[in-house]
């Protein structure tokens, strides 16, 4: 591994620090693979930036990162969703938690805001996630249409 | 602001420390509000990450997240692009890069890997931003064909 020769291009490898701004309220308790499509949860954005979230139900979508709190160490190849029948691919070739940053990305549905409490359908975070942030779903920027992926995904269906 | 009885359900507000997985090297040098679809760069993944990019040019498109790390400051509500004709929101509800944790999501073409490094196009970080996650785009995850947004998104384009 040329290190050595990436260190010292790119010296300045700092922390990156961050809070959550709030925390999911889910039925859902344990991680598992299933299907969340379905799962209708809160967000509880911290009260001091109520005012960052006006307007923000004019959006029906969310993208919302969070933090994978419950995933412990790194897996640099894996069989996606552990299954054996499935090729062994690099962890960034999948969504596996098991990351060197463990934060995820899911593009859920809006159905309500109260003041700072949102109420999603389709976040796949357990009761008691820490949000690291919440952006709206825009499609002129987040909208793909013609899109490949690897021959596996099709036998995830 | 009801901070008091947040913090007493949420007691674990605790940090979030990640580090850097790779670069990016763009043309690019100061960010600026423009249109980036045709901006051709460069991620450059740590070698130690080498083992987990394994098959990820199966993948037509990533979703990159990066830290602005030349953001400084969070702007509660805004404008958006400090458009005064545009009504002012909630930071949430926007894309603007003044947030409580100043990360970005972005998904773009990848054109080709070698090795460690990805030539992606259309990619909005400015050389030398740090990467902190890259995921494949998964159309049956991320892919959202009917989404409502506010009405001043149309005034943008």
């Amino acid at each position: 591994m040329k290190t050595a020769g990436y260190a010292k291009r790119h010296p300045k490898q700092k922390r990156i620090v961050f809070h959550p701004i709030g925390f999911v309220r889910s039925p859902e308790k344990e991680p598992q693979l299933r299907d969340w499509d379905d799962v209708v949860s809160e967000i509880r954005i911290h009260p001091r930036w109520l005012a960052g979230l006006k307007g923000i139900e004019d959006f029906s979508h969310l993208i919302v990162l969070f933090h994978l709190s419950r995933s412990v160490g790194v897996r640099v190849q894996v069989h996606p969703r552990g299954r054996a029948d499935l090729p062994l691919v690099g962890l960034f070739a999948t969504r596996s938690p098991h990351r060197p940053n463990p934060i995820a990305m899911t593009i859920c549905r809006l159905l309500k805001r109260r003041g700072t409490k949102l109420t999603v359908k389709g976040l796949d975070a357990v009761d008691g996630t820490p949000v690291i942030d919440i952006k709206p779903y825009i499609p002129d920027n987040d909208l793909v249409k013609r899109a490949r992926v690897a021959k596996w995904i099709y036998r995830l269906r």
